[in-house]
């Protein structure tokens, strides 16, 4: 079932060891069919070494039900769910821990769009969710990460800012399909690196020019984009 | 003699180089055989490169006398043994001078729980030591410094908390056993690398919600863990 | 065409990932043959890993115009052609968002010259180019990145410092050929690296003494220089 | 001609690249041979990919006259013959511009003793020079650069604390030999990261106790010393 997905979904995982963006087995990353209603995530806490294609979990889009897998899917997956379903056009869902964006989200603080790089990404602010509320931590508590996630982009398109930081945890980062989430992860976290360093030597520094935002992000996205080879 | 602990000691020594927690000798891991008595440890100011299983030295975990082994134990070998009599649920420990944990024992401060990373493994602030006493400096040192340790978790649970940085010197973690202390003192460099650059962005960062504290730690530890694979 | 150009432009791009210094395919480099009047650029958009030296692009110097190559230049293209037409002793240009030089950029400043690190290569502060202006930003605006860099140097020599940071977006590195400005870009983000951290330290630290940076710089360039081997 | 002595100091040489602190030239380990009064020392301005134990350059330790070599010996050679000649107990030197020293250097600090990591090296503060006068940059510069060094430890021991940091330049590290020369820059980096990042979360710490410093450098150096192995 959906084997393509799952080699593609092991593939998206596989990288971000590769890339820096995890420590052990602190991170996933998730895929959906919306054809079929289904989702397909990394299983719960298995070493990156040890992962293999068929260790994909398969579970179903509006229930959360394991639909297939011998192993339980990562724990993360009822925030995972939210995003697709409330998120129309995400593919792909990342999760992980890397290190300046949870820096970020541990301040509290959204990484805010200080060049060209993040232009060229994000439309804006990566913002960083609310602290969640006692009840929510003590409910169910992946799937309200995931609900205040959503929440915060009420008045913002996450198809225009692929990322988020959850407060006090890490960032959830998201794309077209599995892979395209963890290049926005690894931009995610090259984007924090700078934003960082440059608040540290400028504490008051401001966003970058609007305009200049405006020319980057749609020079690579939208019906006038011309940043590339054409396809 | 402890044929099996001593490759297991061997290979945990090992994993230091690998994770990028030592440079040349600084490091060392043991473990302990609590039935027998007897504690495994590496011996004193060998290089990585040339370090062999049958070099790891077998000390009493009582007296402290060597009991197998060519070489001198790690000079540290009292303040394991004082950890190992006094903490009676910790099958391993590691000492190293990683970079970003001992950056904060130089600042004689704990690295405070600011995110869900460190409160999956530390169920509150990985505390430091006082400074030793100019007595205790100039008594029998690596005792003192084990005891200084057992003082600091006076209040606290060392099996929730298993680490603690020794004031202007470096950080001493452990674990069930060899392999999962070598763990937690990866995960001690994460949480500092990441607790150092919150702090430095908001001086006056508060720790994150004991609510969301709660539910991490618990998540992964006690009765009612959920998280990874059932066992 | 421009077969040995080709070549040379196609390794010195291969060198920006091999020194770090880009981040999957944000940087590109191109050299000029200016007896042809054509410049040898990297495509846009493509991955290093995929690059071949028959992919790189030829450009009239002038014109701008593609004269051969299948795939499209990188869209940087204006940009450096803009400097090779103003800076007469220019062979090869780089752009980069390199971490340490786009942390200086993205904050609006130069680099100062702090020790002999930096006067080894640079006579003086590499400087960031004012904001652009929203009418330069929404017209022919790569083009116009480049005249803001030309603007910059209108009061400095583009020869003794041959960097810039493009405010808010990142750095412009050149040299005598393409090999050359690589070189120079790997020393524009270790000189970033060590000011940003003296900076950091003591943000009311001067510039290096004249005295030391006209002997350091001196010593490698110009008609008395001794160091390295006589050629 | 020292045979043996060339290929210790190429093998020191190649230890540079290694290890992490340089960047294309940007270094030199020499070593002496005080019965013969000879230095051996790497050409200058040669990449270390290239570099073969036959290049080394031999010198005289009096007169700096080459006394056997083909290439020119590294411009830094009259501040390495300076150190020999004043520092009896010296028979390695390194010099280079590895990132978190010469920050330090670039601060004009030297730096502190803050932990037991730079006790078991250095008895106290890695120190700074003082700036050069603008007649001693205009005369025999390098020549001059080794006797402001000199100067420094008027009321230090070189043996003690074997690094120097050369305002608005880079550390000069030496040893008992080319070897030992190279582990002290080593270790001159780690403890420059630590302090570093110590003194930026708390610009006010103080030094280390005294006591502490006293017994871990004491515990590895002089006639009490018990630290590894027995030889």
């Amino acid at each position: 079932m959906l084997k393509h997905l799952k080699e593609e979904v092991y593939k998206a995982n596989m990288l971000l060891p590769k890339h820096g963006l995890v420590t052990f087995t602190w991170g996933n990353v998730s895929a959906v069919d919306r054809n079929k209603g289904l989702m397909v995530i990394k299983p719960s806490g298995v070493e990156y070494e040890q992962l293999k294609p068929e260790d994909m979990v398969v579970v179903d889009l509006e229930s959360g039900a394991r639909v297939e897998g011998a192993l339980n899917p990562s724990s993360d997956t009822p925030t995972h769910l939210e995003l697709y379903r409330c998120f129309p056009n995400t593919g792909g869902v990342v999760h992980t821990h890397s290190r300046w964006a949870t820096t970020f989200a541990q301040c509290g603080r959204g990484i805010p769009a200080l060049g060209t790089t993040h232009g060229d990404y994000f439309y804006g602010e990566i913002p960083c969710t609310r602290r969640m509320t006692p009840a929510e931590i003590a409910g169910e508590y992946e799937l309200e990460t995931g609900k205040v996630i959503v929440e915060t982009f009420a008045e913002r398109s996450a198809d225009d800012i692929p990322a988020v930081l959850v407060h006090s945890h890490g960032p959830f980062v998201w794309g077209t399909d599995a892979m395209n989430a963890v290049h926005n992860a690894v931009v995610t976290e090259e984007v924090a690196f700078m934003a960082w360093h440059a608040l540290a030597l400028n504490p008051e520094l401001p966003a970058m020019q609007q305009e200049l935002l405006d020319k980057h992000y749609l020079r690579k996205h939208g019906p006038n984009a011309y940043y590339g080879q054409k396809k």
